[in-house]
Formats: structure tokens, C-alpha cells, sequence
């Protein structure tokens, strides 16, 4: 080894910075010249607005505020809706660049160009193998070993309509296209219209949705993502995890490894919205298996032009030649079939000479057949799906496809032909073991209150008493005795009420579903084993075969303390345990426990309860998932992924996680091709870090302190928010919680009936505080926890503690994100417009609470100043501070324009007509507000109303958007 | 304006030249690499023989080349095979490194990196205006008054299985791929991985098409072109046109304008193929219909995301309203048909707050039924598909899909949506006027015996004596007095030949189309006026409204000289002219005139008949359009593109251009969106310049020398070719025209019926000739013409001719092209392996007449070698000369292959087994001999004769891959 002073060169510094100020630029630049050249007058009037807002935000200046708050007051109704929407455009252009930016940084990634911004430098596979002494077969084995199941959920606050997602797709594809791609000035010409085109298109539709989407369209949306982005990326990602596994010696992933597998809960997530029917369930079953056998279809023709070659191994030879004779006997009938089905090529029979082409065909006719099939499914609702597959003998086991594409695959290995076997035949059987036949797993969510009801109808109808009425240790029994006993249970002709009626038709419409349509069944609101064991009762009696794994969902905090003990009762009993052979699945939700006690306590019990269910699980000798239902929004536990997956306790991840994606982030983390293969990336390595580095255990007196911070902060929490008994009317007066209920953003609905706190579902909860820019949810309680522990000396614990265990550190970085979106000035804005003069001092109470929360967190994690970032390798991204920064101009007028839509839409319902008069006769004018079609006629509105209507729904798009984080 | 002495930058000297020579090299490796992996021993010999053609062709010693045939002639048997399809496979992958080499041209003059390196430079539309005084107006007029009508032909001599085809394809594309995209390293080792996978599956391809296709096969890879490549690149290329014509002050082109239109033989032409029937040309219109409402389809799908505003003008509003209302009445079943259908959106009714979507999933639901009723039309071969159409009130007249998607761009014009109204929706509005519903026009083409002999059929069975024996007076007076009667012609239940019985059911059939699926009916062998006449008849009779447009081909000399007479016949008739009102199609085409009477008369010939047509058209004030049949490879008549448009006499293009494309050229010019772009852009600028800057008429004194060129050069070629007894053998013996029967090239046999050359149809003569490269239907005659031209001291007038007349430029570059690929040692080897000694001294002859020819061809372009570029700008692009020189290595082993085995097969015949014991136990070996399904069990031959055979078919496509010239 030798000396020499060397030198190298990175991308220049503040490129990537400049480049999403450029983006920026432009596009805003295009947005005014739309504005401009449609509405003059009011463009000037956003500009101001803008500069006046950027200057508050740099000053943060009292005067300032003011000047915009008086400017914003004085807009016209029809003006406000119009200053709104300019807003939330220019917000979601400007979300756009920030994701234009991180792929161009991505690109620029991988063509070596810089290293990666993302916090900790990523070394390669190579380097474990060097420096932590594992050998390369160890990383290879532990590979082999995992999975990552992604389940997609549908959209509660997908903000954006899809045809405005799909327009602002074209505006980022351009810009990416502006970046990478040299092209003539012609093109640059045609490329900055098409960008014109787009967000002209984009600002000239109704941003509102005017009618719920029903489940059906959700699933659609989400099924484009398959058909689009995820199906074509995923065996790119692992010929490139093949590519780098060859590159340090070791062989390819194995053919039949799937390194993700998906699931979703669209059309199967029945708990709090009932229009996800029986129906809906099967409707949507059909629909993914459509889309699969579409995507196999064409997979099949294009390889049927590949595989022209005559050679191959003689089982091959065989299987051709048996397939071929077949053909031949009836040759008229299968050209005249061919014919009729309109297949782009290869009408005649195939001679055996081309082998694989004979076997391609072959699966093409019967991928016809089940797509057939499936369509009869659709038309005709009460066609058992599987035993319709069954009779056609269409594909209904995934093996049938998997087999003879195998033996092509290992007679192009026979002969030689290796490089033809591994590129497309390769990539569909790796599309094959990811997606199946069903494309995803469906889970069944449903509320243990709706099987209590079920056995209750039942057990009233037997006259066997009220299985309702009935304590814990009687329905244990009863249900045990029936599981292992052999008699039917179920009543024919049991007259039910509508719910249990639809229950019932649930459980009988899974028995005649394919099983690898379905993935787990998840009972929301578990409290005790019954919850689960009638689950698996009513699956029996419905003829469920084979049934669902039955996945318990704890969500509050008492029954996530309770959980361990649950589970206890459940695999203490043998035959339960021979039940689920080897395997159980828990859920852990975040939302619900996060509004009775509090982000702090919520958080702790997750972990403290994951790691006794991992205990108990294994005292059983029983391998537990934990199936982690991760929020979209920060509120909701979101948060850059691989932090999240590192922060929880070692052992419970090891290998194999379940996760839900939720929200918006589908389209941030499975938009475009570019972005999906990072997604797929950052999970990999993530798990494989989990698996082969865990972080190391805390230590005893790390977790006393964090039990007593939560309970301090749980006390403080409730205290404020369930033992102040102001707070509700607070709440209720200063945010649009009252208003949420009537915005079309999900298909459920936002409360169980009516009254308190308490009644308020965990989503609207959160949404409303985040719209008001106090995000109270996430922070109360932890200021003073936190003031009390250093008040005994207990600094420097907390300093190590975030310093050296990712759970805290990961659990204090999501406060202090959220507190840099946070506002006090605005929330109390909220307040000074909003809230009667009594609540003041409550109100003043919470932002000192706030600040508090603030200082304390800052010294333990020792910045001066909210997301410092501290590390110099992050010089030329933008981070995240600065990408905070960059929004809030945007956002600050929507907050204004929200707080005064709110009040004059309650002024208003006081006063009847008499507070105000606003008559627009302006047609332009009537149209803008009559655009809703279920409120005409008679459901029309006063004018006023529809204007301030508007005005809030499209203020809350903005903030929501403005307060995500992308990338 | 002042001065300054100035600088300027261009792309570095033979960077493209090197471009050609890196790509070229980076194939070969990558072939040899798999070819010595599959059959090391093999490539060695592969190798030497490669050598030994380089050193062959750069020196062109006889020695080397007598090394040559001797190292080829020890190859055993199934290694000819090998080696023969390892050079057929070489000489692909150059081709097609040629073609990238020439889109990366393409792309470095599109970014300006470059001047276009074609021969005249081109300028652009703004120097018209400012060099010829023309004003931007004038030139606006012309290019909103011209179309381009592209016919594509079936490929008779379509070298290339599909497979390959795509293979290539793949290759051509990654190979770009690695020129123009920049890549992490991970990413090229994944491409030239795909291209080894490409390569290798191409290899291993058997390149052999062992059945015949069947015409819906040709119509379809022609119609996938369409759906992959033409359908997307039009609008494109209008919206190019449109930013050009703004860039100069000039509108858009107008809405409904469109510069190009298709047509397509494919399945029309039953021309001396009889399995073209009355069902399969029904069946090619289907198809292109159905595959038209695919794309619309899609395209409206797409528009409905996004046109989501809801400001629209008054008639569009009241349009949606009527639309939604009616829906709404039924919402339930609309909703329950859409669920059925199974649509990827927007299934509920739509809300008239969005007017344009109301009217999209309107048209969208009339497509999908469209597309229903065209699969019935596909089932039921007997219903008239128009019937089916109109009862279904699918689309079927095109302006039932342009009037609302006018309306719709109308109401975006006037609600100031200018640029959304211009991008998707106006390149939707474009495709419609380019391609309509039917695709493309389906023209008709039939032999006029045919006809006569249904008109026989007729009058014999009416006892009106034999229609086939009256003379042509006799025919024209009954067949006017029948048309210009009203009487029925055709008795029903008249029994006819089974030839009789398809022309009828062609009719027939025909009255059943949409007319907008068909175009022409076109007479081919049309010899007089009552050809078209019977047609024009027979169309009445079977009840064809509206009747097609007969057109007659003119193709025999002596058809050609009476042209104008049988035009003049018809025109002169009053019914007749009122009956086409104003404007008269005729065809004219090259191959026929050509066998019989030489090139150069043929071509001469063709262009007084066009002038004289135009003339007797101009006379009765008819607008006469010429069809012109282009051929493929240069032996019909192809060559550079807008050549061949300037060299037509002027007045007989004016704007109109009917012209078909054939064979391979389809790949060539259609095969990828950029060359797509290339093709469309040199047709629009040719034919723009034949309009506004017609080439000058020639002078009185060329026209008499090139007449007397003409006739000398007609009496020579025939005095060789039909008075030369012992030429019909020597030509039977030294070309593999006696084999190319069995060739399964193109769909119709290759010879009207036995003996002398007369009855060979053209196609085969010239490709027979071309394969030996004499190339000798090329140039025959020619030779002598000049020769006696200038002995009389023309040679200046001839040198003049050449420098200032397009025509005779054209006819005599493809003399020279054609002269530069012709290899009299080749041939001389043909003759010295397969001719007998007595025949040799004509060969003899041949050859010196092929020197002869060259010799004088020089004199008069003024060169002193062939293909000598003169022009300095042809610095860095690889000119023809240098494309011809790099391919010689390839092609000569082909040769000597293709003499070696016609001799083999012809010994073989003569001598039954005696000749050869070739008895290969080989397994390996007897494989690849048996690889024709059509020659298992009884049907086998001897392994020497299938390997001899096998050899043939390859280096028969391999040379004429060798001798096409792309681009």
C-alpha cells in the first residue's frame, strides 16, 4: 500500500438547490401567464397576496401579518374562491418540482454523478460483507429469506381528484423530460406547451369532488398503478438486484423469489363505511384478476414473438408435440376459435417445430378462457367466482401458468439459450410469484361489534340467551366448544336485521372466492379473544375454505395494553394453536391511540406492547407479523420510511414486513417508474438492514424514563383535552371539524354518532388540528413530560436516548417535523376570527404549551433551531427546512382564506339571510358557484353559501397539501 | 449591412463514418461470441471465410478469390447451412446498423448539430418565400391543397419472418438506446445484455418461413405498424408543421386538413393469388376497422381525463344537458351496462358540470359498441357489415365522431382554452381526418381476363353469343347500352365455374362494405376500354353504392403506348364522363414493361404515357390522378423518394400523390416513430416542390434522342432475351429461378403457366438476376443505346440530358446504383458452376455487354468510378459507394453458397441417390435437417437435398438483404 495525494469531483454545489428554484419559477410563471390571461384583475391581486405573504413569512413580523390579513379580508366572495384555488395550484406545481427535483437527484444518483442525499450514506452489499464480517452468502441467505408486503389503502383525504393527478403527472413528466432529454428547440417549443396545456387544463377544473367516489373507483385508481408502474418495474429491480448480486460472485435470486408481495384493502375495508357491500367485495376480486390476466395476456403474445427457436430439451419437445397433435385433430375448430377471439397474430395452429410457441398459444387460449369467465362474474353477481374458474377450466391455480413457463425456461437453460431464458420469460415468472393471479391480496376489515351482533341473532334464535349479555369466559367457552365440535350452527332461514343480514352475506360470498384473492381478515376495535374466535366460527359456518387468517387489530391504548394478555388466551389453547399452525398476524394502529392518550403514550405502548406480543408469541413457539398500519400524513405516524423501520423493536421486523401505504403516498411512492424503483429500493434495503444489523436493545433505564414520560404526557393530554371542559367547544369553534363531515374526501363517514371528543374518529380528529396549524394531536403532552424529566436531571439521559435509540430518535424527529409545520400566529389567527372571547385564555394556554413542547424538544435533541440539519453531505439538496420554507408563502393565504370562509359561513347560519346580502348577476359569476349538480333546483343554495362552501373545501385541499412531505 | 469576418462549429469530421464502423464492429463481436459459444469450431471457419472475402473484395485478385470458393466448397453439408445463416445474420445486423447510423443522422440534424446530409440541401419553407418570390401565402395554399396517399402492399418478397423482423427490431432499438440516452453503468450492461439476448434468440431462430402466410397475416403486421408507429407520428408531425408555419407567420393548418392518407392491398389484391377470396378481403376490413375503434378508443378514454372543465360555449352546454338527461332517466341501467363493460373509468353517470366528459363516455360507449358489432361481422362471415352497423347505430360515418369533437373544441376556442383545445384534442381531430374509421382505404385489385370471363359467362348463358370472342367494338356498344339502361344483367341461379362464382362473390360481397374501408378497384393487365367498362358494370350489377373508382393498370408496353387511346375511348363518351365526374385514376406500372422491352424503354415509355394521358384528360376536362406502383429493391423501380417524384414529367403530380409502398421498404420507412417522422417529412417537402417549382419540360431535341434510346435500347434487349434461342437455358441454368418457385415468398405463385420466358411474371425475372448480381434486366440495352448515341456524337447532349434533366438523372443513378452492386466475377462463378460449357460464350457476352454498359453510363454522369460522391458536404455521413463496399464481405460467401448448392440440388436430381451418400447419424444434425413440418414421415427427403434446400432459402434472403439499400 502506497501514498499519493489524490483528487476528485462531485457535482457542483447548490445545483440541485438552484434546480428546484428554476422549476419553481417556471412553473409559476406559466400558472400567472394562465391567470393573467383569464383573469387580469385578479392575478394582480394574487401577487400581491404572494408578495405580501412571502414577506410576512421572511420578517415574521406583526405588521405584516396584518397587511396581509386586511388585504386577504377585503377580496369579494366570488374572489376568494378564485385566490384560493390560484393557491392551491401554485402549492401543488410547487409539490411537484420538489418531486421533479429528488428523481432528477435520483438519476443523478445513479449515473454516479453525486452521492445519495438521504441522511446515512448507503454503502452497497459489497461493503457488509467487508466491514461487519458477515459472509456474502450470509446477506445472500438472509436475501432469500424476505419479503415486504406493501397493502395499498384507499384514499380517506386523497385530496386531489385524479383527473387533476393526472394532469399534474403530464406537467411533471414534461419537466422531467425538460431535464433529461436533449432536444431540438422545435421540441423545447412543444414540450413548454404541452406543460401550458396541461396546467391550463388543471386550473380550469372544478377542483372539488362534487360526488363520493364509490369503492369501485378507488380500486381502479389503484389497480392503474399495477397495470402502469409497479408490474413493469418490479422485475427491472430485481434484474438490477441480480445484476449486483453477480457483480460480488453470487448467483441470481432464485426463480421463484418474490421480493415484495401486494395487498390492498380497496372494496374490502368494510369498518365505518357501508357502502362496502358483499358485492363490492366480490366486484372488486374480479376487477384485480381482470387486470392480472390482461397484463399475463400481453405478456404471453410479445413472448411468443421471442421464443421462435426449434430446439429444445426433450421434455419440452414432448409437452409441444402432445399440445400440437391435440391441435391438429380439430385444426378447423381452433383456427375458426382463433379467428373469433381476434388475436393480433398466430391464428393457425403452431407447428411443433416451435415448441414454445405451441405452449404460448396453448396459455394464451386459456388466459382468453378465464378472462371470459371473470366478465361472466362481473355481469352475473351471484356466480361462485372460483367455481366458475374451476368448470371452464380456466387458471385458477397459479402453478398451472408457472409450470410449463418453468419448463421453458430450463430447456432454454438446456440448450444453451441462457440469455434468452433470463430476459423476458424471467420477468414474467418473477411477475408471476409477486402478483399471482389475483395481482393483490385482499384483506376484510370489519368492527368486532358486528360479529358480536351475528352471534347474538344466533344465539337469541337457538334461545341459547344473548351472546351479547354474555361475560368474556362464557363466550370463550361457548365458541370453543362449537369450533371443535362438528354441528352446523347456523340457522337456515334465520330472520336477521339488515347489518347482521349483510355480515352474514359477507362470509358466504368469501366461501366462493378464489383463496388467493384474499389475504387476512382484520377485526378493527379488538378488545378480547372471543373478538377473534368468533371470526374464525363464523368462517367455518360459511364454509370459508381455506379460511382466512384472522388478524386481531388493537387500537386503543387499554386494548393495546390488554393485547399481550389477549393473545395469551388465545394460544394458550391447543386447539387454536393447531388452528393457525405455526403463524399469527397482529395489527397495531396508530390513529385511535394517538387521540386518547396522546402521540407519546400511543407510541410507547406500541412498542412496548409489540414486544410482548413477540414475547408471548414465542413463549408458544408461534412466528408473530406484525401487520403495521402506517398513516399518510406525519400525524398519522408517516414518516420517512427506513427511520420508521429501523425504530421498531429488534425482532419484531426480522425479514418479513407488512405495511400499509396509505393516501397520497401511493402516488408519491408509485407515481412514475423512476420513483417506484427508489420505493422498492429504500424497502429492501431497510429490511435487510432490520434483519442482519438490528439495532441494538435499549437499555432498563431508557425505558423507565419513557414510561414515566408517558404517562406524564398522557396525563397532561388528557387533562387538556377530556378533563378541560372547554376544550371541546374550543375545538369545535376553532377549527372545521363541524364542516369536515360534509367534504366528499373518503367514502366514510368522519364520527360514530354524536357528542364529545371521544365520539370523534382518530382521522378527522388529527385533519382538522392540521388544517389550523396547532397539530395539537401530535405534541400535547410531551412539552411538560419532557420539562419534568429534565427538571430531575434526566438531560443527558434523554440526550443519549435520542442520540442512540432509533425508536426515540425517530418518534422526536416526527414531533419536531410536525412543530416546524406548526403556526402559532396562524392558529391564533383561528382563534381571534373563530372563538368566543371566553375560550382566549384556553387558547393562549395551548400555544405556551406549544412553545414549551418546542423548547424542551430542542434541547433534547440538541439543535438551536427546528430541522437544523447538521450534516454537510446534505450541501446540495434541498432539505427538508428549506423545502418547508419554500411552501409556506403558499399556504399562509389558505389559512387566512379558510378562517374567514368559516366565519362567514356561521355567521351566516345564525343570521338567516339578514347578516349579509351578495347577489352576484354577473352569469360568469352564478356559474362559478352553481357548480355543484346535487345542489340545484331545490337543493340550491344561497349564493354566499355556496361561495364560502367552496372557498373552505378548496382551502383544505391546500393545506392538506401543502402540509405533506414528499420524498 | 456590414461585415465581419465570422465563425462557425459542426459535427467533427467521420464521426458518423466511425459511428457506422463501432456499431458494426460491436454486432459482429456480439454475434461471434454467441456463435463461438454454440458452435466453436464453426466460427473459426466463419472467421477465415470472412477474411478471405475482406481480402478478396479490397483487392479483387482472382486468387483470392479462387481461395475463397475453394475453402467454401470443403464445407460439409449442414455446415453451409450454418455458415450461410451465420453470414445472412451478419449482414442483418449491419443493415441495421446502417439504419441507426442514419436516425442518429436524423436526430443530429433535428438538435442542429448537423447540416442534412442528402444530396440538394434542404431549406426550409422560410426561403422559399425569399428566393423565388413566392409569397408565404402562396405556399400555404399549395400545402393545404396537397395529400400524400400511401399505399402498403403485401411484401411478395418479404425476406424476413416476422419474428426476426421483431428481434431486430429490438436490437435497432436498444442500439439506440445506447447512443442517445446517457446511463449508469448498471443500465448498459443491462442493454447490451439485451442485445446479446436479441441477438441470440435471433440465432437461434430457424430463419426458414416454413409455411405459406396467409393474407390476414400480412394485413396484420401491417396494421400493426399503424397502431405502433403511424397513428401517434401524424398528429405529431401536423403539430410540427403547424409550429413551423406560426414560426413564419402563417395559421395552423386547417382543423380538417390532412397531408397524408393510407391505403393498403393487403387482402385486396387478388391478383394471381386465389387464396385472396371474397371472405378474406371482408375480413381484412374488419379488422382494420376494429383496430381503428381500438385506438379511438383509447384516445377518447384519455380525452375524458382531460377535458374536466366545466365552462363550455351555449351549444356545447345544451349538447351535454340533452346527453345527461337522457342518462340520467336511466341511470340504473346505464350504470349496470357500464359495469359490464368493464370500463378502466368513470362508470357512473356523468353530471352535465362536465360537459365534455358527458359527450366523451357518450362517444365512448357508441365506440364500444362499434367494436361489438365489427366482433359479430368477424363471427357471422355472411352479415353486411354496413347492415350491422347502421341497425346498431354504431359509427359509421365519420361525422357522426368529428361534428361533437368540433363542437368540443369550438367551446375551448371560445372559452379562451386555446391550448387545451389545441393538443390532445386536435391531434385526435387529426387522426380522424388522416385515418377515418376505416384505417386506411382497401383497394381491389383484379386480373381483367377475370372479368371477361364473367361477361362470357353472362351473355353465353343469356344466349347473347360469347362475350370472350366479340371484338372490342362489339363490347363497348353492349356494354353502354347496358349501363345506360336499367335493366338487370344478371340472371339469378345462373350456374358458373367456380372462377366465375368468386369474381361474383367479390362483388357482392362489396356491397356490404362501408365505402370508406375501400378505395380503388383497379384492373390490372388492363389492356382497353371495355376492361373498364365491364367493371364499371359488374359494380351496378352486384349493387355496389357507391361503386368504387375503377382504375386501370396499365403494365405491358403495349398496353402502356395504347394507354392514352383506351383513355381517350372512355372519355370521349358522355355517360362515361358524367358518370366519374371530373376526375379519372389510371395505374401505371414499372415491373411488366420492364421484363419486356428493357428498363430504359420501359421507363421512357411510363413518361410519355403519363404526359399523354394528362394531355387526353386535360382535353375533356378531367383531373387525371396517377397511382404509381413503386417497387421494393431498386429493380423495380424504388430509389431515393423525392428522386423519383422530380424525375415525373411536371403536371402530373400537382399536389396529389398515390403511391405505394412495397415489401421491406414498410420496415424501412415505418418501422420506428423517428424514421416514421423522416418518411413523412420527405414526402410532404417533395411534393410540395413538384407543385410550387415544377422541374423544367424537356427540350424537343432530348425527347427524339431519348426516344431513339428508347427503341435501340428495346431491340437490343430483345434481341438477347427473346431472339437469343439458348438464353431462355443459360438463364433457367445460371439463376436459382427454376427453384424460386418453392420459395414461400409472398403469398402467389411465380409463374403464369409453363414455358419461355414470356410467362415468367416480372417479379421473379428480376429477383432471379438480382440474386446472381448480373443484375441484367437492369441495365440490358442500355449499354448499346449510349454507345450508338454517342458514336453519332451525342455525348454532350446526353452529359446535358443528365445534368439538367430529372428524369433522365433518376432512370440513370439507378442504372448506376444498380451497376455498383453488380458483380460480373460473381457471375461469371455462377456460370463456370452451373451452366453447360456450350452456353458459356453467351455468358461471355453478358458480361462484356454489363462493361460495356458501365463504360458508356460513366461517360455520360461524368464519373470515373461508380456512386463517386462529388459534393464536400457528404464529408461525414457514410455516402452509398462506402454502405455497398461494407457490406461486400458479406455477401460474396453468399454467393459462392447459393452456385455450390443449386448445383448440389441439381446433381442430386439428375443422379437420384447415386450422386451422394450424405448420411449424417449425428443427432444434432438430423434435427436441424428436419426442422420443415411439411417434410416429416413420407414427406421427407434426402438429408442432402434438405440441407441443399435449407442453404438455398438462406442465402437467397440473405442476398437480397445484401442488395436493398435502406434509407
Amino acid at each position: 500500500m502506497s501514498f499519493r495525494i489524490s483528487t476528485e469531483l462531485r457535482a457542483g454545489p447548490g445545483q440541485f438547490l438552484t434546480g428546484l428554484r428554476d422549476d419553481d419559477s417556471l412553473l409559476r410563471q406559466v400558472f400567472f401567464s394562465i391567470l393573467r390571461h383569464h383573469h387580469p384583475n385578479l392575478a394582480a391581486k394574487v401577487d400581491v397576496i404572494y408578495a405580501l405573504s412571502q414577506a410576512w413569512c421572511t420578517s415574521q413580523s406583526d405588521s405584516d401579518f396584518e397587511l396581509l390579513v386586511k388585504y386577504v379580508s377585503d377580496l369579494k366572495p366570488e374572489e376568494r374562491i378564485l385566490v384560493a384555488s390560484s393557491f392551491s395550484h401554485m402549492l401543488n406545481l410547487h409539490n411537484l418540482t420538489e418531486e421533479v427535483n429528488s428523481s432528477q437527484i435520483g438519476r443523478a444518483v445513479r449515473l454516479g454523478e453525486m452521492d445519495s442525499p438521504t441522511r446515512d450514506t448507503n454503502h452497497s452489499l459489497l461493503k457488509l460483507t467487508a466491514v461487519n464480517g458477515l459472509t456474502p452468502q450470509q446477506v445472500y441467505d438472509s436475501l432469500c429469506n424476505q419479503t415486504v408486503e406493501l397493502v395499498l389503502t384507499a384514499h380517506p383525504t386523497q385530496a386531489l381528484r385524479a383527473s387533476l393527478l393526472k394532469k399534474y403527472a403530464i406537467v411533471r413528466r414534461e419537466l422531467d423530460t425538460l431535464h433529461s432529454k436533449r432536444m431540438s428547440e422545435y421540441e423545447k417549443i412543444e414540450t413548454l406547451e404541452a406543460i401550458r396545456a396541461a396546467v391550463q387544463a388543471a386550473w380550469r377544473t372544478d377542483e372539488i369532488r362534487r360526488s363520493k367516489p364509490t369503492p369501485q373507483d378507488e380500486m381502479r385508481s389503484g389497480l392503474s398503478y399495477f397495470s402502469t408502474v409497479i408490474f413493469d418495474v418490479v422485475p427491472v429491480f430485481h434484474r438490477r438486484v441480480d445484476t449486483a448480486l453477480e457483480k460480488m460472485g453470487l448467483p441470481r435470486l432464485p426463480l421463484d423469489k418474490a421480493l415484495f408481495k401486494f395487498g390492498s384493502w380497496m372494496g374490502g375495508d368494510r369498518d365505518g363505511n357501508p357502502n362496502v357491500t358483499a358485492e363490492t367485495t366480490r366486484d372488486v376480486v374480479v376487477l384485480a384478476r381482470l387486470e392480472a390476466v390482461n397484463t399475463y395476456f400481453r405478456q404471453v403474445e410479445s413472448l411468443m414473438f421471442d421464443l421462435s427457436m426449434w430446439r429444445c430439451s426433450p421434455e419440452m419437445k414432448e409437452l409441444a408435440e402432445r399440445i400440437a397433435a391435440a391441435e391438429s385433430r380439430e385444426a378447423a375448430r381452433v383456427a375458426e376459435e382463433r379467428k373469433k377471439r381476434n388475436y393480433a397474430d398466430f391464428w393457425a395452429p403452431i407447428p411443433a417445430t416451435e415448441p414454445f410457441r405451441v405452449v404460448l398459444s396453448h396459455m394464451r387460449d386459456r388466459l382468453y378462457n378465464t378472462r371470459q369467465v371473470l366478465h361472466q362474474c362481473l355481469v352475473h353477481p351471484n356466480m361462485s367466482v372460483r367455481g366458475a374458474l374451476e368448470e371452464a377450466g380456466a387458471y385458477l391455480d397459479i402453478e398451472d401458468m408457472a409450470r410449463p413457463l418453468k419448463l421453458m425456461y430450463d430447456s432454454l437453460m438446456s440448450t444453451g439459450d441462457a440469455s434468452v431464458a433470463n430476459s423476458r420469460l424471467l420477468d414474467l415468472l418473477r411477475q408471476l410469484r409477486t402478483f399471482g393471479l389475483s395481482m393483490m391480496g385482499l384483506d376484510i376489515r370489519q368492527e368486532s361489534s358486528r360479529h358480536t351482533e351475528v352471534m347474538d341473532a344466533i344465539t337469541t334464535y337457538l334461545g341459547l340467551g344473548s351472546y351479547a349479555s354474555w361475560d368474556e369466559q362464557t363466550r370463550l367457552k361457548f365458541l370453543l366448544d362449537e369450533l371443535q365440535g362438528k354441528r352446523p350452527l347456523m340457522p337456515p332461514g334465520m330472520d336477521m336485521s339488515p347489518d347482521v343480514k349483510e355480515v352474514v352475506a359477507t362470509f358466504r360470498m368469501l366461501s366462493g372466492l378464489p383463496s388467493d384473492s384474499l389475504g387476512a381478515y382484520i377485526i378493527s376495535m379488538a378488545k378480547t379473544a372471543s373478538d377473534v374466535l368468533a371470526v374464525v366460527l363464523l368462517q367455518r359456518e360459511s364454509g370459508v375454505r381455506p379460511a382466512l387468517r384472522v388478524v386481531p387489530l388493537f387500537e386503543t391504548l387499554e386494548d393495546l395494553n390488554n393485547a399481550p394478555g389477549t393473545m395469551t388466551t388465545l394460544l394458550s389453547n391447543d386447539w387454536y394453536r393447531a388452528h393457525i399452525n405455526g403463524m399469527h398476524e397482529c395489527m397495531i394502529g396508530y390513529s385511535d391511540s394517538g387521540k386518547d392518550a396522546g402521540r407519546l403514550a400511543a407510541a410507547w405502548a406500541l412498542y412496548e406492547t409489540q414486544e410482548k406480543l413477540v414475547a408471548v408469541a414465542a413463549e408458544y413457539g408461534i412466528r408473530l407479523v406484525l401487520f403495521h398500519g402506517r398513516g399518510g400524513t406525519v400525524g398519522r405516524g408517516g414518516g420517512p420510511t427506513h427511520m420508521a423501520i429501523r425504530s421498531q423493536p429488534s425482532g419484531t421486523i426480522n425479514g418479513h414486513l407488512r405495511v400499509t401505504v396509505q393516501g397520497e403516498i401511493i402516488e408519491q411512492q408509485f407515481g412514475e417508474k423512476e420513483v417506484c424503483f427508489r420505493t422498492l429500493d429504500l424497502y429492501t434495503s431497510a429490511v435487510l438492514e432490520a434483519a442482519l444489523d438490528p439495532p441494538p436493545a435499549p437499555r432498563q433505564e431508557w425505558r423507565d424514563l419513557m414510561t414515566r414520560l408517558a404517562t406524564d404526557s398522557c396525563d397532561m393530554y388528557r387533562s387538556v383535552v377530556y378533563r378541560t371542559p372547554e376544550f371541546y367547544e374550543y375545538f369545535m369553534q376553532s377549527t372545521a371539524a363541524s364542516e369536515l363531515g360534509r367534504l366528499n374526501i373518503g367514502s366514510r363517514p368522519s364520527s360514530r354518532k354524536q357528542g364529545g371528543i371521544e365520539t370523534l374518529r382518530a382521522i378527522p380528529w388529527i385533519f382538522a388540528w392540521t388544517q389550523q396549524r396547532l397539530h395539537l394531536p401530535v405534541w400535547l403532552g410531551i412539552g411538560e413530560a419532557l420539562e419534568g424529566a429534565i427538571a430531575q436531571g434526566y438531560q443527558p439521559v434523554l440526550q443519549d436516548m435520542y442520540a442512540n435509540w432509533p425508536f426515540f430518535t425517530s418518534t422526536l424527529d416526527l414531533v419536531e417535523m410536525v412543530l416546524a409545520k406548526a403556526d402559532a400566529r396562524l392558529s391564533a389567527f383561528y382563534e381571534r376570527t373563530l372563538v368566543e372571547g371566553s375560550l382566549a385564555p384556553l387558547g393562549e394556554k395551548l400555544r405556551r404549551l406549544l412553545a414549551k413542547t418546542q423548547q424542551h424538544i430542542l434541547i433534547v435533541v440538541r439543535k438551536n433551531a427546528l430541522l437544523e440539519g447538521n450534516t454537510p453531505s446534505q450541501m446540495s439538496t434541498p432539505n427538508l427546512d428549506e423545502k418547508i420554507r419554500l411552501r409556506s408563502p403558499y399556504v399562509a393565504p389558505l389559512n387566512v382564506l379558510q378562517a374567514l370562509s368559516l366565519k362567514g359561513l356561521r355567521k351566516f347560519r345564525e343570521l338567516g339571510h339578514g347578516g349579509v346580502e351578495y347577489n352576484p348577476s354577473d352569469p360568469e359569476i352564478i356559474d362559478l358557484l352553481s357548480r355543484d349538480p346535487h345542489k340545484k333546483g331545490e337543493g340550491a343554495q344561497h349564493p354566499f353559501v355556496s361561495a364560502m362552501d367552496d372557498c373552505l373545501m378548496i382551502t383544505i385541499k391546500g393545506i392538506a397539501a401543502g402540509m405533506q412531505n414528499t420524498g
